[in-house]
């Protein structure tokens, strides 16, 4: 299987994340697609490619107008004002408030396009956005050219952006551009299987109101974990969109036995759906080591996960998201992959 | 004019604000009421006497249950989550998430009360914030027993803060909770006049319903100034309450000529409304040098605007509210209650 990767994401390195009321060094770092990289090395899988630059079109067509302007030029705006640190929002169109109303002020206008303050966006964040979504455009690109499969070793993750709003990490949604790739190059229906643990709330947001794409995520239950306020079990899809979006939440200490069992029940609606290519958000962060998650996972899990997903059969493009336990990140990773390779 | 006070104000002193990136020492500090107190004893005005205790009734009657349990146990669910530094938010419901289900997970839930994450919640905040309410409450208690006008030296202020959210140094909306007094006293009906540089969005908001209680506030125009999402003039009431907002957004550089009109101009608003009581949401933010607004009212105009106020001829509460040009605040508050009392 094939990897995009660019070494650009070392272009997004906030010095500070927002946690536990301090700031501290980001968990989302760039060693963690190194180990990724080294790992895919040591198991002999060296065909690594530079995707080059992203394809505007595509991300302006899934994005709002305003926020993408926003993220391009919020670093200039926020020094124009006289700030210090890097970009973080403090106040956000909250229930109640005014929320179509984006505001000129760029303190407001930062939290009118974000959905939480632990992500930070330094000087250069947007050319590793960029070049993160290259890697996701890349890879389906050569899977629509024939590839049974690719790997998409994105940095930033992507998951959490809405096409308005970043956070939990995320500023453009990798998966669902991939997603919108292949049914710009035929294929008619679509799905979006999200095993990061985290829910995917920017993905299901933007397909929620369409019925060509299946999105399907296994998380932390929505009360216990981030982002806390998407993700419940009765989220099934609206208008066209209704019963094409799929949500497993799942408790503190969730295993590996009931974990693949909503795996098995995901992959099975998939088919029902019958899709024609699948996006897989990967995210490892399921590992049972992840210092900000709650699963049970062991790092032989995600290799019989892998399996399990190559069952369907379908075009695949893996997209890498979130997994903390640094060090473990690429061995999970590329169980994953291998897994579905072997199968 | 009798000035409530409580010393327990100190009880809430963050470490830090979130602003600009970076984590700073408050702007909402101790040191801002001890210039007013020192201001007030240099006029004369030494009639200061402490509230005592709150009296709860009217607090839980106008919250929400599950925010009051929030603020009562934050502290101790925060550090028994492990984190390290004071209650900041992170996440927060914002569009197209769900914003009925309070997390049970405490930075989730943290997200869920809160509009913005400057704010810090320390272990004693909410002793503090009882406090200010109880002169809040007693304020009103003198007025309604006759006094003509009583001055509520509350810390942290109220008027950011709704039924269910905290934000903007806010925690317990003590405007709303004087206005309530007075309409439980007998008032059929109510005015609270807003003079802070910011808009009091969570006045606005617990009375937006409301055709007994009016709330004009004069501010910086969200597009400019937080809280962004809220204070516009097409913000005029709903239901029962459809006129009964009035909102005088101002641009950056205002002075006391357009300033003064818009106070003219909510002045007589209140008075055809027929309000029996007045509340008054002091805040001095509107000061030329306040480091974090934008009106360029001078200290002689809070003396005029006192004056004019009082030409309402109202019983009326003054409740404190923002101001951050710390020296300064002492002069320009007291300005208003001397120009007040000196009409
Ligand atoms: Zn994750
Ligand atoms: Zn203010």
């Amino acid at each position: 299987m094939r990897t995009y990767f660019s070494e650009r994401h070392r272009m997004h390195f906030p010095q500070a994340e927002l946690h536990g009321g301090e700031l501290v060094t980001p968990y989302e770092r760039p060693s963690r697609v190194e180990y990724v990289l080294a790992r895919l090395k040591e198991r002999g899988l060296t065909d690594i490619v530079d995707p080059g630059e992203a394809d505007m079109g595509p991300i302006r067509d899934m994005s709002d107008p305003g926020y993408l302007a926003f993220l391009e030029s919020a670093w200039d705006e926020w020094k124009a004002a006289g700030f210090a640190g890097e970009i973080i929002a403090t106040s956000t169109p909250v229930r109640r408030m005014q929320t179509g109303r984006p505001p000129r002020n760029i303190d407001g206008k930062v939290g009118y396009y974000a959905l939480a303050s632990e992500t930070a966006i330094t000087r250069t964040t947007w050319e590793a956005t960029l070049s993160s979504a290259a890697s996701a455009q890349a890879a389906t690109a050569h899977v629509i050219s024939g590839a049974w499969a690719a790997f998409a070793l994105c940095r930033p993750p992507g998951h959490h952006a809405t096409a308005d709003m970043y956070g939990g990490y995320c500023f453009i949604n990798n998966a669902a551009l991939a997603a919108e790739q292949f049914r710009a190059s035929g294929a008619g229906r679509v799905a979006i299987l999200d095993i990061d643990f985290h829910h995917g709330n920017g993905t299901q947001d933007i397909f929620y109101g369409r019925g060509d794409v299946f999105f399907a995520s296994l998380h932390g239950a929505p009360e216990d974990a981030f982002p806390y306020f998407l993700g419940f079990a009765d989220e099934t899809g609206e208008g066209d969109g209704e019963g094409s979006t799929a949500n497993y939440p799942m408790s503190p200490g969730t295993g590996y036995g009931e974990w693949s069992g909503a795996l098995d029940d995901a992959i099975s609606r998939i088919r029902a759906f019958g899709a024609e290519a699948l996006v897989v958000s990967l995210g490892v962060d399921a590992f049972k080591d992840d210092p900000i998650s709650f699963f049970k996972l062991d790092s032989p899990d995600f290799m019989d996960a892998g399996r399990r997903i190559a069952g369907l059969g379908l075009p695949t493009v893996f997209c890498m998201e979130g997994g903390y336990a640094i060090e473990a990140v690429g061995i999970n990773a590329v169980n994953v992959l291998e897994g579905f390779e072997g199968a």
